[in-house]
């Protein structure tokens, strides 16, 4: 059994539809609150694992999901959390409006340790497009405000199967679905 | 002695101006890079604060320096320092180009710590202004897109006299000190 430390049920159903029923291992979802580093991606990722090792017994999973926006050099990049919800999906796309570059890319970084003190493995999903103002009332998060690269529709627009078929947590579980298929 | 843990000796100077040559302790620099959390500002310095107390011995101060923005309902707060990185002086105006309000609120927030695990303190200064385009070459960080309310120049126009006289690192210093000569 694997345990799934994350605050967002969302999160564990799009990782368990991608890893699919013949998956091997039971993932369990574990809603703790943990204390997330300032960094990069990869680093907060790897910091927020090594947390969730201390606190659980046995292998222990979590991610970090960024959106960095071209304009801003990268920013706000793990940090979007907080803009989505100190300016809500009606003005997130206004944070670049002052550019004419609207690219942002879509990064899913999933960490998995086997336990405390164990090495952690990263697994990178990124997907490319552009911060779009909102539109669509499925999914979660910013997915109302990102338009995936080739295609008309936002990841809200597209239905929970087409998202699961391109999105960046799809990239990144698949790429830890294939570490697990090679052990 | 109280150790400044800090990667910027310009804090740690204006500390020093501000407390001025009649200040009791000394103030020691060091230049430990500590991680820090992601968090509001009282969070950051408190956990800063607890960290540096872990590896140095003896009294320890840090403090969090954040910009918090009206149009972004506070935002990038702490985050500020990679906003200014990722964007540079020149273009960090642009990020509230899409609001007319231009708003902001200089925040220092210094922490205080006897020593591993003993009670931190924090000390807070504010200064309410107006994120502005860049002008001036006194200062540093994002002293020149930052124009106090009732000031004509940004912290960057004036010298470091006129700035140390109205700051939000003098209030928070001016807290520190205040704690200081009440024990």
């Amino acid at each position: 059994m694997i345990t799934f430390v994350t605050g967002n049920i969302n999160k564990v159903q799009e990782v368990k539809a991608i890893l699919g029923a013949d998956f091997a291992h039971e993932i369990k979802l574990e809603p703790l609150d943990i204390i997330e580093v300032q960094g990069d991606p990869e680093f907060v990722a790897k910091s927020k694992c090594q947390t969730a090792a201390k606190l659980i017994s046995g292998p222990v999973m979590v991610e970090d999901t960024s959106l960095h926006l071209a304009a801003l050099n990268g920013m706000p990049g793990p940090y979007i959390k907080y803009f989505e919800k100190a300016l809500g999906l009606d003005q997130l796309h206004k944070l670049i409006d002052g550019w004419p570059n609207k690219a942002a890319t879509a990064v899913c970084t999933m960490a998995y340790s086997e336990g405390a003190d164990m090495d952690v493995r990263l697994f990178k999903g990124v997907l490319e497009g552009q911060l779009v103002a909102r539109r669509g009332e499925n999914g979660f998060g910013w997915d109302a405000c990102f338009q995936p690269i080739n295609s008309s529709e936002t990841l809200a627009e597209m239905g929970a199967e087409r998202k699961g078929q391109i999105s960046h947590r799809r990239k990144a579980v698949l790429a830890f679905k294939q570490f697990w298929d090679g052990k």
